[in-house]
């Protein structure tokens, strides 16, 4: 057998190991609101529109200039970030220990779905809006392109189990697979799954 | 085969599907301050100590009704329980969310285990406490009598997987065993792992 053969086979055995691994990228997503166009007006001024301060790692999506306050009668949470662009409604995205600080009893959802989403009011220097069945605990996923999933053979919609491989591992269960053409590979978790496994900044999950 | 003999049968059948579930509760730990005489008197004046509350789950241990604040120069938090009795080490029990709010890097230890332990003041009323190398994000565990190690087939030290079983299942690595015959059956986990996994008074762990 000559080098470069050895040489073929090595790559094809380190690539599949590689595969087989299905190293996720884990990024923790921190507290944040999604706004509609009425909410972007009644809190930031008539005509205003969101200011794009960064982007985040799923196309389109970017973290705004502009920040609110949440208040409930039991407490408050000021300088939260806004997540452009508007969207149809509005949604308020926050951990357990968020919910419990402000007494806000909230489900646990996939983005998207408000069912039995808790109240709450968004405060700016302009105003006060009411969002009322807005806030949810953003339900940890995956997403990924139609590549990435045949990669590591799993399907839109699809429930996997996830070891984050941290100094403090922990297994999330019923992890949802997002594949659309326009994702960046990425795990999303709450503050609150990511301090119980201690996520650092490379910090990888395994699927399985 | 007799009714009786029919019953025994599905007794023990009952019995041992019970053992193989191996069904822990699992508490939650609040962030909490363990205190010398020493610490004791500086912050609640000469010939004090600590003034029971209530009893914990573990035998001789309590929730006094003392109370301190923690400060750092980036944060504070207040109205932190002070357990009982007094020991040989003041021991600062916080969560990762607690460790980043106040800027404190601490490690990940079992009680008692001061390694790399981090540094706060300790404010009361009467007085300011430097603590330190005291703070640590205690690592999960689960206190049991030598009948429970029996009964779930592990021993003092081990180190177990746990599956927490809630709305959001979690499993926890590296779960320590601690066996004592005064031990009460319990798997302590802190605010963060709590929350990550939706714990409720109710929620059992089951170890694999």
């Amino acid at each position: 057998m000559t080098e470069n053969q050895i040489r073929e086979i090595v790559a094809r055995v380190i690539l599949s190991l590689d595969n087989s691994e299905a190293s996720i990228p884990v990024e923790a997503s921190a507290r944040h609101v999604h706004l509609t166009k009425e909410a972007v007006e009644a809190l930031f001024g008539k005509g205003t529109t969101l200011t794009k301060k960064r982007d985040l790692s799923q196309p389109g999506e970017f973290l705004s200039e502009q920040r609110i306050k949440l208040v409930t009668s039991k407490g408050e949470i000021a300088n939260v970030a806004v997540l452009g662009p508007e969207r149809k409604a509005v949604q308020v995205e926050l951990s357990m220990t968020d919910c419990r600080s402000l007494g806000i009893k909230a489900p646990i959802n996939l983005s998207g779905d408000l069912n039995g989403a808790g109240d709450v009011y968004l405060v700016s220097e302009c105003g006060c809006y009411n969002a009322a069945k807005s806030v949810i605990v953003a339900k940890n996923h995956i997403h990924m392109t139609p590549a990435d999933a045949e990669k590591y053979g799993v399907s839109d919609s699809q429930s996997v189990k996830v070891r984050i491989e941290t100094s403090r591992p922990v297994t999330f269960e019923d992890v949802m697979i997002r594949v659309n053409p326009n994702f960046s590979l990425a795990m999303h978790i709450d503050f609150d799954e990511a301090n119980a496994c201690c996520l650092e900044k490379d910090s990888k999950g395994k699927i399985f």
